[in-house]
Formats: structure tokens, sequence, C-alpha cells
């Protein structure tokens, strides 16, 4: 036995892998993938994000990309496990121009998964630990300039003599995490942003914000937060921590400053991207421009008969004050996904007479089981615990196939029915409508696909299930009058306050006022896999459409997610942009084909 | 062999000094120390900050504590250790009250020195990891509060309708530590500080100042510096750092607020400190007063006959604004330590003519040689790499009694003498006073008794040595006239600037003006061993007088120290305040004596 330790044929594997490629013949790879198998490629083989599903995928992207990518050095990293007979390895390797870290999960002696992800480029390696800068030029220097001076000079000429080689428009959590990372690698870069300060985005959101996922899940890069940071954290306190983090990661943040107008020149290969910074206008010329302007950037407000003459207070929850002046009034909160519930809590808890109508169906995942059940085990106390920290964790979330992920999730979903079974069965009782996705594949899958449909349970539902915040389903409002709704089965609710939660529109309409529909159309539906279920049409792409990765519009990238995600793929997107900044040959792999315009 | 590992000593010495402590008799203890012993007690048995030197003082401290500290459950962390005949372990242990951690060193089988450290109170411990608070309150309320409002509650009324337990003088560094430490302990606390923003205390110093300790040496608690922090970090990015730190920590820090008077109320246990904020008077009365001014917070700025004569710009070198307008100019600095270097070579380097006054002897360590041969392997990249983090390495620190800490210094210095010897003949050949402390032991040494007499190199003294920076040594200003200082020996040096780099006085002289002469004498010297050496009269104490611990002013504490000190001893400081506010019984054991007054 001990001659075929997990480690041992983990090692085997990883050697056969580097004289299989060696060979150039992408056919002597093939034997050691199993029939299902799924490489998702991070950059370091495609030059793009990636999952190779099947041994034809394989073959075709090795043939095209493994002579220049010129793998090799795979070695063990750690020690390989084995549980029901899948066993699973870390790995290191390197190509002609980076260093990179993968995973593996082996079926027998065959590969089910491979994640190949770039860490740095080789010559580019940011400076850091013992290859950090000394700060103090030691030595004397005439006229040596301190780092005050240096930075000061940097703010004022960048942008005006000198131009930032990225422009990242949106200066949320997604925009400054990437310009946290492109620092480090040394890519002059400037972040626009509308709302005066970092953190604003979250501090001008409803009042009882905290976030929906927790800490273990939400660190930023480079800086964790203390260890005495809340499991959820209050949106005021994310605001000011995005804040200092800006200030401390020396980012290039132009606040109250807003994005009217951006144009690609082919000649030039440059963007022209116009901006007005506290009321003067200033031209941008960067080569690559990113759209950082969130998942959920964009409000969409129905058009709703009559609602020119409502005489109360309506405004899309992004753009709710807060329950404070509601008291002891009607509320109606169209919606029944996350924003909704928390506004018709708040609102409930401050007096206000509180009905939600829900469209159609919703997910609710009570949020002590979403915790335990889905993310316990890699972002929690528990992982931490067993040595998985969050770059380990989301190194393990990457190496789930999309094509697969949902048969990871649908045992965690059936487990919660259970779980909160008593909770599900009085929502249905009181009339909410359930679902746990098309597929039972519940909460993650549906953000992923749709990016929405889903409640995170912190308390709320128990409001609906009491009574305490009134239901209509599977209605909607029909027409507004003047101090009421009219709902589609006739009912009319008399109203002082209507709230649309009504959700978000696809990322791309940005694209389409920023810079042109018929760009927004080159580029196609950003987010959702390809998987034919509700609102996520097809065909299978087996990757986040357009998604930091590159787009259809040459130069022009889209970053977002949440805080997970913002961390980790930023990583991929950044070293991307610096291979471009630096003029290193980066020929893209599978670019996508648009098949949904805007 | 295998019966006798490092590991089974130690454990077995461990379990033989538990079992002798549970007898009740200290003379049980006593056989298994060697005659020769330290034992180094942080709060956990004494309350006090205290080393017992050989078995007398052993005996006496147990026979005084034991029955109440009840100490216990000695435990080996991790694997010991062994070199050159000397077992080292690490271990944990309890008290009736506490938990705490601990180093041990074995001669033998006897304890050579002995490390006891309070790292919580049992029941008082800090929130965090998987005790971390919640963040959302999950379920409705009627009228919550969101974080944002508390936060504002509590900001509005600390200090005037509610009264904080703890008040700290001085928001730099040592302050704004001790702040975080109390914040995370739940012990309500306010910190006063002149300056408008944290940081500001950097800031406003000369603009080529950088730490001149390495960045491994400096981390805060809690919240390490990111992995590209430069070794010497610039003094303001340090500040900026220290604003980021106090706002994320929601330290309240009333910026802009000069302490006026502060008095104690023996009836009542409390002090009344009156503060100008922002031009209010806000009168204060808190239970604890902390001072925390400074190391080098009080200018000593020498009386010198004409100096009211002089026409051009004379300054303490804290008040210096830098080189720039120097230009051309001729700049007399008084000084030979790390300022006084400092300056003079930034005013060289902008292009004044500069000459420094040494008065005695100035030890030099030349930053490299420092690092490598001082700090390496306790804090460096090099020591993460052998699993010395700066926890670690604060408590191997901590381990070395000072009474035989000298030793471990001294043959750092003789290979610092052989590696710069260069440098060191050419600096006296320049006419340079050198000295590596009254017995050879060099620059930590003088920085624990004196609190001066060195310049850490980084390129000055190659300027002294080469003539670039003018040198009189072994002389004083006897005089000085309205274009020129007079030295000792008859020179006279034409002057358009003066720069007193005459260092600091004794914190205490705080004391005397902001509480009371008879305090400030009650209290006695601050800082200092006791040592018998240069500026460090004795007896000996063992320990820094009247630092982080109890003084002979009940509710009066003294914090500061570096940046290593302040967040290793701020641990301890925290601690004993923390067990006073929750009103535990914290017998003193071995009060220090005063020998000398301000």
């Amino acid at each position: 036995m001990t001659a075929n330790t997990p480690s041992q044929r983990a090692q085997r594997w990883l050697d056969a892998f580097g004289a299989a490629l060696a060979s150039g013949n992408p056919y002597n790879v093939l034997p050691l993938f199993d029939a299902d198998c799924y490489w998702r490629d991070l950059v370091s083989f495609t030059w793009n994000i990636r999952t190779q599903e099947g041994h034809d995928a394989v073959r075709d992207m090795l043939a095209a990309r493994q002579a220049d990518t010129a793998a090799s050095n795979f070695q063990l990293e750690g020690e390989a496990t084995e549980a029901d007979g899948v066993t699973e390895a870390w790995f290191t390797f390197e190509t002609r121009v980076s260093r990179g870290r993968g995973h593996l999960r082996l079926k027998g002696d065959k590969a089910w998964t491979l994640l190949t992800t770039m860490v740095e480029l080789k010559g580019f390696e940011e400076k850091k630990g013992a290859n950090r800068i000394k700060g103090a030029e030691h030595g004397v220097h005439k006229g040596r300039k301190s780092w005050l001076e240096l930075r000061q000079d940097e703010q004022a000429r960048l942008g005006y003599e000198d131009q930032p080689y990225v422009v990242i428009i949106g200066g949320g959590q997604g925009g400054i995490i990437l310009a946290a990372r492109l620092r480090r690698l040394g890519v002059p870069t400037i972040v626009v942003e509308k709302n005066p300060r970092p953190g604003d985005s979250w501090r001008n959101r409803y009042k009882s914000l905290c976030l929906h996922d927790p800490v273990w899940y939400d660190h930023l890069p480079y800086m964790p937060f203390p260890d005495d940071w809340p499991v959820f954290a209050p949106k005021d306190k994310v605001g000011d921590w995005l804040e200092m983090y800006t200030k401390v990661m020396e980012i290039n943040y132009w606040g109250s400053t807003t994005a009217k107008k951006a144009s690609y020149d082919e000649a030039k290969g440059e963007w022209t991207v116009v901006v007005d910074r506290n009321g003067e206008e200033v031209t941008l010329r960067p080569k690559q421009l990113v759209f950082a302007l969130g998942v959920s950037g964009y409000p969409n407000v129905p058009k709703i008969p009559g609602a020119e003459t409502f005489e109360g207070d309506q405004h899309h929850s992004s753009k709710h004050p807060g329950p404070e002046k509601y008291a002891g009034k009607k509320a109606v909160v169209l919606g029944s996904n996350n924003s909704a519930h928390d506004i018709c809590a708040a609102l409930w808890e401050h007096g206000a007479d509180v009905t939600m109508i829900q469209r159609s169906s919703t997910h609710i995942a009570p949020s002590n089981s979403l915790m335990e059940l889905a993310l316990g085990g890699l972002y929690s106390e528990e992982a931490l615990k067993n040595g998985i920290d969050h770059h380990k964790a989301d190194l393990i979330f990457a190496s789930v196939p999309y094509k697969i992920m949902h048969t990871f999730h649908i045992p965690v979903y059936e487990e919660m029915k259970k779980r909160d079974a008593d909770l599900y069965s009085r929502l249905e009782k009181a009339g909410f409508l359930l679902d746990f996705g098309d597929d039972g594949s519940g909460l993650f899958m549906k953000y992923l696909r749709r990016g929405s449909g889903y409640y995170i349970d912190v308390g709320a539902s128990e409001l609906v299930a009491n009574g305490s915040i009134k239901l209509k389903s599977g209605v909607n409002i029909e027409r507004i009058n003047p101090k009421s709704v009219l709902l589609t089965d006739g009912t009319e609710l008399p109203a002082d306050l209507i709230v649309y939660a009504t959700g978000y529109g696809s990322m791309n309409h940005w694209l389409a006022d920023l810079v042109s529909p018929e760009v927004a159309d080159r580029v196609g539906k950003v987010w959702g896999l390809g998987s034919s279920t509700t609102k996520d049409p097809g065909p299978w792409e087996g990757e986040l459409r357009n998604m930091w990765k590159p787009t259809n519009q040459q130069q022009l990238w889209i970053h977002g997610g949440n805080l997970h995600q913002s961390r980790h793929y930023s990583q991929f997107l950044s070293l991307q942009l610096k291979a471009r900044y630096e003029g290193l040959d980066t020929p893209v792999y599978g670019q996508a084909a648009v098949h949904h315009l805007r």
C-alpha cells in the first residue's frame, strides 16, 4: 500500500502529464484523462478563462497552445488525499512566461478534473516578501524626493501629463480590488467613481444592510480583515474598510467623477474616456478599459401605467433611504429577493404597514443553514482549523467545473429542505411561492446562472410566514393610482410608498450607455453560464460570460461579482492586463462567441 | 537517546514544576532551578512586570503569590529544541483567573530562564475567531439600531454623558495600539491627541524620515502590514497607516485635543482630566490614566547664552521643517544621534553647508549589519521561513532576562566591529568619537538603558567620514551670536540655522507638567534598567522603570517605546487595565521602589 499512496499516485500522474506535454503530441496526453473530464484553465494555457470539457476539447486546446505555453515542471504541493475513490492533489508548474498552481482530481489513475491557474509572470513578480522594496534609500542622494512627494507628483500628473494604462469605471469593491492588484503589479491605473469616497456605494444603501456572505468569504486581497471582524459586516463598516484600503493600497481613485463617454480608436489602439471630475471635464486615454459597475449596478425599474400619478414616495430599492420616515405608513414592496425582504423587515420594524408583492417563486436559504451546509467546508473557522484559508478555498471552489457544479450543490439543498422543513411549510401556508432552482441546486447556481431569484434569510421569512409582512403572491402591479396600487388579481392596495425591489439589469447596459449600442451588442450578454435554465438561455458556455476575460471588443473588460469573486478573479484579470502592459504575446484561445445581445 | 529527547526533558520539567507548585511549598520548586536562574513574569503571577533573579527571589515571589495564582496545567507547546547544552521549550499554562504562555531554557535538567506571560483573562477573552460577534442581528427587532447609529451614539456620548474607564494622553503609535487592545477587550477608552489626525506625529517630522527598524519588527497588533510594505517605511506612509488603523479599529480618538490638567481624587478613586477639545473645555473623569506621550516626546532644548540674539532660524530637531529652504545656507546641528545624522544628511543633499557638533561619543550601527546581525534571527523574511513570526519573536525577545541580555548582544557588536571596520576607521580619522556602549553591548542595550547615544547608519556616516558633513567633536556650543556660534574650543562658526538635535527629556516631565511635580516625584524616573552605566544610574531594577506596569501613583500608567515594544507590552498593560475594569483582585507583587526623581 505504501507503494501507492495518494501522493505517489498524483506525482506519477503529474510526471506522466509533464512527459506527454513535452512530447508535443496532444494524443499522448489524452490517455491520462477520464472520458468524463474537465480541464479548467485560468489564463495560464489559454490567456482566457475556459473549461475544456471532454477529450476532444482537451486535445484541441493543447494542439493550439502547448507549443507556445511550454508547460513543465509539474510538482506535487503538500500531500495528496483520497476519499470516495477520488484522489485530490495540489501542484505547481511553470510555463514559458509564468508560474502557476493547479489542482487535480483523479478517478483511479485518470484525471477527472484539472485546474491550472496563473500565479505570476516571470520577471514581473509582485515586489513582496523577500523582494519587497526597501523604502528608505540608504546612502545620500542630492535632490531625492520623499515618498510623499513622489506620491503627490504621481497624483497630480496621472490623467493629465501622464496617461494611465488602465481606466476602471466604477470604484466599488470590484474596481478597488482590481486597482490594488494592478498597483502591486506596477500598471498605471485610474479608478473613476461617481460617489465622493470609496465605500460610498455601500454607505448609500439601506440602513439595515449587512453583508449576506460571512467574513471568511469576503476578505480583500493582501489585507485580510482582523480576526474580530463580525461574521456579517454592517455596510458602513465595510464602507470604511474600503476607504482605508484604497488609501493604504495607494490607489489612484478619482471620486466625484462621472464617466460620460468612452470610445475606442482602432488605429491608435486606445480609448478616449471623457469624465467629469468634480465639475472639470478631463479626457483620459488609456489602452485598456475595465467596466466594474457591478452585477447589481443598473437598476431595473418597471414601467407601470399610472406611476407618474402616484402621490406618495416611489423609488428603486437602490435608492431606498431607510424606514425611518415611514412609521404608520402603508408600504408596498414589489419583489421578493434579498433587497425586498431586507427592506420589508426594516419597514415593519419601524412600524410601517408592509405588503410584499411576489411576482414569481423565490429560493429561500436560511442564513445559518447556508453557512453551515454550503460554505462551512471552505469558508469558516472550522475550515481554517483544517488548514483551508481563503486562498486555498478559492482554488478549491474554482476547481469544480461549472458543468457539474450543480451535482455538488443539490445534496446541500436536499439537506436544507429537511433541516428547515418547518419554515418552508409555514411559508407555503402563508402563500409564499418557493423554489430551489430548476434542478434543485439552490442559491449559488442561481447566482451564477441569473444573478437573482433568492433571499438569504436573516429573519424576514418569519415575518412573511406569520403575516407581519403581508404577502400577495403570483401577482404583479397592473396600475398605479395616486394613493394605491392595483394588482393583476384585481386587489387594490392603499399605498404611501412603493419600493421597486425589482433587481438590476445586465451589466452591458452600461456599455450601451457609455460606449455605444453597437459595442454592447458586439460584447453580448454578460454573466450566466448558458445552462438553459430560467433566465440563463443556452447554448452552454461553461464559464461566466464575458467576466474577467477577453471580450469581443478589443481592450475592453468586465469585472465584478461578489467579494469572493472580485478577490479571486481580479488575480487573473490583473495578470492579463499586466501581460499586455509589458508587451507580452497573449494569444487568446477559445474566444467565446456571442449568442445574446443586450 | 529517544528516551530523553528535548521535548521529554522539557515536559518532565514542566510536570515537576506543576507538582511542586501544587505542593504549596516554594522550597519544593527551588531544586528545579539552576543557581543562576531568572524567572521573568509578565503579569500572570505578579500582576506586575518583574524578573525574579536567583533562588531567593523565586522563593519569595512564590511564597507571596502561588496560593492566589494557583498556576497549573503546564503543557509543552510544539517540540522543544536543544543547542549548546541548552534546551528551549514553549508551554501553555493557566492560573485561577487567566491563561498564559511561557518559554523555558534548561541547562541540564534545571531552569536557567523562565518566562511566564498572561494571554487572556478567563471569562473576558477577546471576541475573535470562532467567538467573533455576528454583526447582523438575525431575526427582526423593533427599533433596532444599525452599527453606524450605535457607533455615532457612542462617539457623541463618551466623554460627556458616559465617562471612559481609561483616558490615554497621547495619540501616537503607543496610544493608538493600546487603545486598539482596550477596544477589543471592551474597556471604554478615549485617546487625547493634540494633532488633528492620527499619524500626524509622524507626518510632522522631517521629510526624509523613514522607520529605522525594519517592517518585520514594526507590525501593529491584529493587522499586520501587507507583504509588500517597504522594509523601512517612509514616515507619511506610516502616518496614513496609523490613521486607517485608528478608524477601522473603532478607537475613540479625540484629535485637536490638548490635555491641560489632570488630578487624582483619592476619595473617589478617579481622575479629573481637563482637556481643550477644538476650543471646547471638556472634563473627563476616568478611573485610569495612561501617559503615552513617547519615549521621545519631551524636547530637550539646551539653554545657551545669547540664543535670543540669533538672527537665523533655530529650533529643536522635532520642529525642523526639512531642508528645502536652507540650500546655500550655513547650518549647525548640535547633536550626533539619529535625528542629527538624518537632518545633516538631508541638509547636505539640499545644498546646505552643514556642521555637526558632536558633544560626546556615539554608537554607529550600520543599518544592514544591524538588520542581519542583531534582528535577522527574529525579525526578517528568513525568520518567517523558520516559523518565527513577530508574535513568536516578541516572546523570544522577552524571554531573555535584562540582567544577562548584554551577554547576548556583545558578540553581535564584536562581529559588527569587524565587518564595518573600514567605516569605523574612516570615521575615527575624521575625528568622530565612537563607542559601543560601556560594555560593548551596542545599540539595543543603549536604547534600554538610556534611550539615546546612537545612530543607525543609513548613509550619513559616509558623509561625515568623507567630510561632506563637517564635524566638530568633543566640543559644545558656548555662546550664540547673532550670525554665528562660538564653540567651547574657541572656534566660531558662521550660522544661518541652528538645529538642536539634543534629544528628549524623561517621560515624567509630562507628569510634572500635567499632574504635579509631587506626583512626578512619587512615580520617579521612567525608563532605564538601573545598570549603573552611562545615564542609567543604579540600583539595578531588572525591568524598564515604570513602563507598562503599576507605578507608585495609583491608577496612573506609562506606555510607550518603539513599535515592537508598544505592540508587545500593550498586551500586558491592557490586561492589567481590563482586570481592574472588571473588578478582579490584582495584588501587585514587588512594586519597585523609587530611587530617582525627575
